[in-house]
Order: C-alpha cells, then structure tokens, then sequence
C-alpha cells in the first residue's frame, strides 16, 4: 500500500512544524502560480480561467501519489506549447469543442502515464538523450517566445514553427496597436528587471538571499495587478487592447471526457509524446531537488502520481500537466517539506479562482504574454550546442536535428527526429565497432591495442578484442574484418578473438561466429575465444557452437596465449 | 574503373575455356529461367510475357557491374510477391497502368539501390537480422503458396494475408474448375515428384549427381510443354481453363517510366523494402557462391550492379529484379565462371522470348501456378522458430513476430515489424545493461563475476564491470545501480569502475558519471576508473571531466586494486 500511496509513508509522521513550513511555502507559491496558470493557459489556446482549473486537483492527487516531497505540478510551458500544437491540428472551430478536446488530451495523457507506471515502463523516458531534452527545450521556450509577440504587439498571427510565425506575423506588424505595444514591452521590462534587478537590489536593501529570490519570483502578480488596474481605469478594452474578458464564476465543474474514437485516434501520439516530454522534466527537476535533502523519488511511482494528475486535471475542466521547474523551485527555496504544501496551494488556488475571476475581465492579455516570454526565455540556453560539439558529433547531430526540426517544423517533429536520430546514432556506432589488434604490455597479464600501447606480439598468433556486443547489425562486419586480417598476414595459425567487451551474442553473430570458424577451418587456423563473460559463455554452451570451435575459450587472454605459445 | 566496372577485371582475361563453361552453364539456366520468369510474372500479377522481359536487360546489366562470377539476376519470388503487395494497393484498374506501375517501381527500386551503392550505404541492410530474413522468407513462401491456390483450382480470390485470402477462397471453392484443377494438381505432383523422386532415379540409372541435380531443375520446362500440348490439343480454354492467351510476340519495347508524383509517393517506401530485402537475399546467395570457390564480392558493388540491373528492368518493360537463390545455385552447379553465362542466358531468353510466345497462347496458368508452388515451399523452413526459441529469446520474439505479421497482415507490415521490433529490443537489451561486482582470481592478474567465480574482494573497495558501453538509454541505470549498491555497504571507501566492456561514453552518461562522481564525493567516497579504452580515454580527456573525478583512472584493473590497498 505505501508504494502505491506514497502519502501513507509521511502522511503518519506529519508534524506541526511541518505545517506550518508547508504553510507559508504555499502561500508563496499560489501568489506565483495565480499569473503563470493564466499565461500558460493562453500559451496552450485555452481561456485563461483553465489554467486556474488545471491547477488545483492535479495537485491534490500528486500529493496522494506523487514520490517527490517538493515538486509542484500543473501547467508549464513545454506541455502548454505542445497541447496548442496537438489541438491546432485537429481544425475545431469553436472554442467550447477546443476546450473539450484538451481535456480528452489531459485524460489519455493520464492513462498512459498510469499504464507506463503500472507496467513499470519508465525506463523508456531513457531514451530522450539528455541533449536531446536540452535541445528541445530550448527550442521550445524560443518557439513560445516569438509565439507571444503577436499578443505583445496586439496583432494576429499564427503559426506551428518560426517560419509559419514570422509569415503570418510580419504583414500584421503594420496594424500594431500602440498601447497594447506600450503594455506589454512595458511588462516585459519591468519583469525582466524584477529579475536581474531587482534582486540586487533586495539583497543590498538586506534582504536575505532566499526571501530576495522568492520576493523576484512574485514579480508578475505585481504586472497583473498594475495593468488590470490600468486598464480598467482607462477603459483600454474600447481602445482595442485585447482583455481576457468575462469568464465563468467560481470553480470548475466536474466533468467526464469526451472518448470519441475519432479524437481518441487523433490525439493518442500527441499524448504519448506530451505524457514522455512531461514525465522526463517533471523527474528531472524531482531528482535534483530530492538530492539536495538527500531524498529519492521512485521513476515508476513518478508515473503513476503524474498519471493521476492528468486524470484529475481532465475531470476538472484543464488541460494536460506536468511538474514544472520554477514551480517547484520556489516550492523547495520556500520551504515546502511535504506534498501537503501543494494540497495548500490548491486550496490557495481555488480561493483566487473564486474571487479573482471577476478583475480577470479587466487583464490586458498582453501581461500575460509578457509573463510567458520572461519564463521561457529563462530555458532557452544554446550552450548545448557547443557542449556536443567538443564532445562528440553524434550527439550534436542529435541536438541540432532536435532544435532546427523544432524551430521549423514544429514541436512533435523535433522531439520525435531527436529519439529517432539518437537511436538510429547508436545502431550506427554499434554497427561498425573499435576492433583492435592487442598484444601484452611487458611484464603484466594485460592486453592492450598495438597502435596505442608499446606490446609484445607473435608472429603466429593473432588476438584480436572486439570492443561491442555482437548482434545482427555488426555481425557482418567482424566476419569482413576477421578475413581481412586474415589476408594480410599468411602466417597466422591461431586467431583470439577477445571477448571482454562482447556483452551479448545474439543468433545472428552466432551465425557470424559459426562461419567464421569453419573459413578459418578451411584455411588451416585455429580460431579461440578468450575472457567469455557469464552470461555469453552461458548462451553458447547452449548454443551447440562450442564443440564445433576449432580452437579453446580461454577464461584470460593471458592463460591463452601462454597456453598456445607452450605448444609452438 | 575496375572497382565501378568489375567486368574489366575477368574480361580482359576471358579465356575459350570459359566461354565453353559459361556457355553450357547458359544453355541450362536459359531452361530453367524460362517458366520461372513466366511464373513469376503472375506472382507479381503481371502478363507472364513480362517475366521474360525482366529477365534479358538485367542480366547483361549485372554482368557489366556485378562482382559475383556465378549470381543470376531476374524475377524472384518474394520480390515478386511484394511487387503484388505495393501495387494492388494503388487500387488501379486497367493492366496498362498496372504494368506501367511496376516499371516505376522497378526504376525506384534502381535509383534507391544505386544510391545506397554509390553512398555506401550497404551496412544499412544488416539492420536485417538473419532470423529476421529466414522468418520472413518462410511466411513469405508460405502466402505466395497460399495465393496460388486459386490458379491451381480455377477459382478467383484475393488477398494481401492469409485471413484475407481464406476469406475470398473458400466461397468459391464450389466453383472449381475440375480440369483445371486435374492440371493443377498433376503438375504440382509432378513437379515435386522430379524433385524428390527423379534424382534418385537418375542416381541409380547412372547420373552423376550434378547432372542428375541439373536434370531435375529442367523438370518444369516438361510440364509447361505436355500441358499446353494437352490444351491445345483439346481446346482447354473452350473449357474454362484459364490459359495465359496470346502476348504481343517479339522483344519488348523500350522506353522510360512514368514518374508522375504520386505514384513516385505511393511506392517510395515499397521501393525501399523490397530493394533491402532483393538486396539482402541477393548478398547471401552471392557470398554464399563466392566462398566455395574463394571468390569475393563486394557489397557496396553490389548494391550498384542490382541497381542498374533493376533500372534495365525498367526500361525494358520488366519489375523489380533480384539475384535469386533458386538459377544462382543451377548457373554455378553448371559451371558458369564468369557473368557472361548471364549474358548469354540473357540472349537465350531473347530467343525463347521471339520463338515461343505463340506457343505460350495455350500454357494453363495452373501449370505455372504449379511451378510457384513448388519452388517457394523450398523456401519454407519453420525450424528457425525452434533454433530462436531455444537460443534467445529475443531472437524468438522478432522472428514470430515477423511470421505472424507477414501471414495476417501483408509482407510489408511484416518485414517492418520485424525490423522495428529486432532494433527495439537490442536497445531494451542495451539499456538495462549486466552490471557485475568482481574480484581477482587467486594468483593471478585476472577479475571475474563474484556470484560466477571464487574470487577475492576487499571491504572498503567495490570493484564494479559494467558490462556495456554507456550511453542515454543505460545511464540513468547505472546511477540507480551504484546508489543501490552503495546503500547496502556503508564501508566502501573507493569504487572502482571497470571500463574494459565501456566502448563509447556519450554526453548524457558522461553527465550521469559526474552526478555520480559528485554524489559519491559527497558520500565521502572516492570513484575511480579502470582498463578505459583509448578511444573513450580520448573523449573523457576532452570532456574536462577527469579534473574532477575524486579518484584516479588505472590502465588495468589489477594496477588499480594494488594501488588501492597500498594505501590502506
């Protein structure tokens, strides 16, 4: 029971102290989530108010099911960007069927996230590459960011990818309307400054670093406040800047999704995508705040928590959610000791929603806009690019496809080319592997590639270390290299292969490995195996191919070639 | 010049001698092909008249370019099978545009093949696992015996599977034509009869077994004679026996495919699969040929021999082409030494293509259906569900899954699947990597598995073989294994992790060993490295991450556990 309901576990202990940490951490946080839950809302396509809504229930059930004692779950940039990008695809018309079909999104998100969890399949986020996941956030942020300069500037534009945007936006430019301009560079600034400036000046004021930083990070709920006021006291919505508008009273109906086959059909790859995307940035950021307290979180139970919150966010009129990075940092430097501090900022939330709603109509969407773009640019770092390229092509291949095919095409087709390309890298890698000629270093019982190491050799003995499993795809390529060995030097009479680096020997290198031995038979050398780990020598033994071997498996190299040259 | 015209290698020094060969070897071939080709053109649900195109251009084409002495190229089951597979599914209506269709594909398939060759790129098809192929042929040779069942009974079904084919046959089986099916059913007897009952026969009356083996091939040239003879003779066709019925008699016409842009889009991926799978099948006979007599060839050549041999197809009003096991075995058994037994096969053919097409009016299709079935239930071969299964797993999984899609799906579905899946699981394979904890072998220099081996160990140091190079998809799960492992042992002061099976470090493990390196740091253990290869060494000293690591790097384990204990 305590695995599934990682509550049990700190929920029993739970202190006074710890509420009342959990308390004030939440406070904060609710003050930063009321601006960032409107805004990503409005990233996503959605009315505002969702955000608000996607914002309480998920995190009532991450704190029932969710392993991480910090991370603050609801809507984030990436996630948001991504659900605008599968719902413009479906072509729906009117804004009640958009709002439907993202809760349908936040529901199948849910279940597959519950399914990967029950089935214990998180290793599969493995394969988003660290710089395939860097890349394509930064990617992202920048793609969020210039999708928000239509709202800056009071414009319309659209647009899946930097090219479709700039299209759309610059014929628009002209039609600029100059207070919403005036409103959201304004915005922009002053958030920028809240930012860089005005933590400095905090600290030098005296201010303790921790209470400077979380004091910046209420910034826009001071933006909201000013340009709602503003605008409503200058009636700005008569002068054509875009307000949010009258939206819906008080808190969300309950409600089940729509499972249309159609929809269902449509949206079963963008969830996928979003709930993997989702789930490897919620468990990074739950790792590193978990290794600062010397905690841990359990992948699998990861899923499972963030599953339920989907499903929690769907039943509640939202859209799909994950845990997001500033959130959570705030969550962790205010306090926060347990997930009942999300519990506490959900009810924080639906107070907002239910006296907050009404001075909404009066919010200039261009704040918003300004709140999104300061936070998402805070993830664009390119310096990813420079690390993969001194390090290793490969990876940078994979970043670059990941961040050009994001800026241009469009979200779905660079998070997919970026596990794409890295797999099929690695098949490529595995395909063609280091084979290296080895002799021994003097006076030892290591073995150690010629061109590298100063190694004695003999004339008829060659040993040579495959450094890869063999399976079908370089099976041929050993059988290439082995005869090409072969031709060079007549006067082998025994050939070692190596296999401390052959972790796996699957049917097809067998069959490799089989015809190997009988050309070699046909050619008069002996061909031997040596260091055979465990669970290879294990398959081969079963295999039948070991009396048919020509040659000994020897368990060192060393064994072996002393062996072999006692007999010449 | 010689690498890219191999044919100005052996023909500079053809000699009389081997004109006598190849022209023998041609003569048999020439008897062998001709009711194959015309089979194999009803296979891909084309004229039979178009076999016989298929077969003359593409084999002149591949003596110029190919680099085996002995391969045959032309029409070949299973590329003919999913010939039918890509072109049924364009839903066209008359013959004219189906015939033209299979020259587009046949020209896609050239371009694709002689871009691989020219790219290099012939590494790609040992993305195709050995079990993989076998299991595709077997379900391959399986439908294709399926599917001509209708010609054999005089009945009309269709289908790309068996639940299809099932599905529109056995409604009609009422309807069988009872002569046709006597024709059917006597030569599918007698055919197999001169396989497994005449060469024996012919052993005993004195034959050598070659030229029993080379007797027995010709057998189906007597069925298709005695039973035209027979429909002539009794007007079959009156009858409603379906004759093949007069083909436009003489050479085909020249002339260039149609590229219009979808069909170009409907049969780009067809194209590719049946390239891989022709090229693959084409390979193994060719390597297979070449190493009896120690001969090689040269796949990337190859790739281009196939290539122009396939857009010769195409010109010559033919479909895609392949080297085929079945005429390669007979053109080498006869004791073709050179490509030129292909050339002259290839004006053979012209000669029964001017000659006989009269004749063909009255050939029953149940005769050349006899002919398919016969020939592709060789192919069959289930037993490498049995080799897999008690092999590995694994091996078992991609293999089953290829024979069961193939048979209810289709062989496109098929071949994917068994593709996607054999990637899928060297990747699951990889990332859960064998970790092992080892220690020295008493007395000598060598360290093993201590759950495989009685070995010594040391408390405070924990020697550790990662048994795969670390990459994205694995690094997170060595981190999870060492936290684990240094949970259970609070003595450890050093860990020693051994490299010797690490063949490529990439970023994001390079950043799991410094999370690592770091946690341990903090833990107030050191980590070190040992027997790191020199290419990987490379990579770490660029990195900049060897500064950092707490421990030290040991050229060889051994080295490292000396070290180590000195100290203490």
């Amino acid at each position: 029971m305590n695995r599934y309901f990682p509550i049990l576990g700190w929920g029993r202990v739970y202190t006074r102290d710890q509420l009342v940490s959990d308390f004030v951490a939440a406070a904060i946080v609710t003050i930063m989530l009321v601006p960032q839950s409107l805004a990503y809302a409005l990233l996503a396509g959605l009315p505002a108010e969702v955000g608000l809504y996607a914002s309480m229930l998920p995190l009532i059930a991450y704190a029932i099911f969710g392993t991480s004692r910090t991370l603050a779950v609801g809507p984030v940039a990436v996630v948001s960007l991504m659900t605008a990008a599968a719902l413009s695809k479906l072509g729906l018309s009117s804004p009640a069927e958009y709002a439907a079909a993202a809760i349908t999104l936040a529901a199948l998100s849910g279940f597959i996230l519950l399914a990967l969890g029950v089935f214990r399949l998180g290793f599969l986020a493995n394969f988003l590459s660290h710089p395939v996941i860097a890349g394509f956030i930064t990617a992202s942020g920048l793609l969020i960011a210039a999708g928000q300069i239509k709202n800056i500037l009071g414009v319309k534009a659209s647009g899946e990818n930097l090219i479709e945007l700039g299209k759309s936006l610059v014929p628009n430019l002209g039609g600029t309307n100059l207070i919403t301009a005036a409103i959201g560079l304004g915005a922009t600034l002053f958030l920028f400054w809240v930012r860089k400036g005005l933590r400095p000046l905090l600290l030098l004021s005296g201010f303790r670093p921790r209470m400077a930083d979380l004091f910046a990070r209420t910034g826009p709920i001071f933006a909201l406040a000013a340009t709602a006021f503003i605008a409503w006291y200058f009636d700005l919505g008569a002068h054509g800047v875009k307000l949010v508008g009258a939206v819906p009273r008080g808190l969300p109906n309950l409600s089940l999704p729509n499972f249309s086959l159609s929809l269902v059909q449509n949206l079963a790859l963008p969830a996928l995508l979003i709930s993997i995307v989702g789930f490897v940035e919620s468990v990074s950021v739950g790792q590193t705040l978990a290794a600062k307290r010397r905690q841990r979180i359990e992948p699998d139970q990861e899923l499972i928590g963030l599953g339920v919150s989907n499903l929690a966010a769907s039943i509640s009129g939202g859209f799909p959610v994950t845990g997001g990075f500033a959130r959570s940092v705030v969550n962790f430097d205010a306090g926060a000791e347990t997930p009942a501090a999300g519990a506490f900022t959900a009810v924080g939330l639906a107070g907002a929603t239910l006296f907050l709603t009404p001075l909404l109509a009066y919010l200039p969407q261009a704040t918003l806009a300004a709140t999104i773009i300061v936070a998402v640019l805070s993830l664009v770092d390119l310096s990813i690019l420079k690390r993969t390229w001194n390090y290793a092509k490969s990876d940078f291949a994979a970043v670059a496809a990941t961040i050009v095919l994001t800026l241009s095409v469009g979200v779905e087709a660079g998070i997919v080319a970026g596990v794409v390309l890295s797999i099929l890298i690695q098949l490529y890698k595995t395909s063609r592997p280091h084979i290296a000629v080895i002799g021994r270093v003097p006076g030892t019982e290591h073995f150690r590639n010629i061109k590298r190491h100063d190694v004695e050799t003999h004339n008829s003995l060659l040993s040579l270390r495959v450094d890869e499993s063999l399976f079908f795809a370089n099976a041929r390529f050993l059988e290439d290299e082995i005869n090409a060995e072969l031709s060079r030097r007549s006067e082998i009479k025994d050939i070692i292969l190596v296999c401390s680096a052959v972790n796996d020997i699957d049917l097809s290198a067998l069959e490799s490995l089989e015809s190997i031995n009988n050309r070699l038979h046909d050619g008069g050398v002996r061909f031997h195996l040596s260091e055979v780990k465990g669970p290879v020598m294990d398959k081969l033994q079963k295999s039948g191919f070991l009396p048919h071997l020509t040659g000994k498996v020897f368990l060192s190299q060393h064994l072996g070639v002393e062996e072999l040259q006692a007999k010449s």
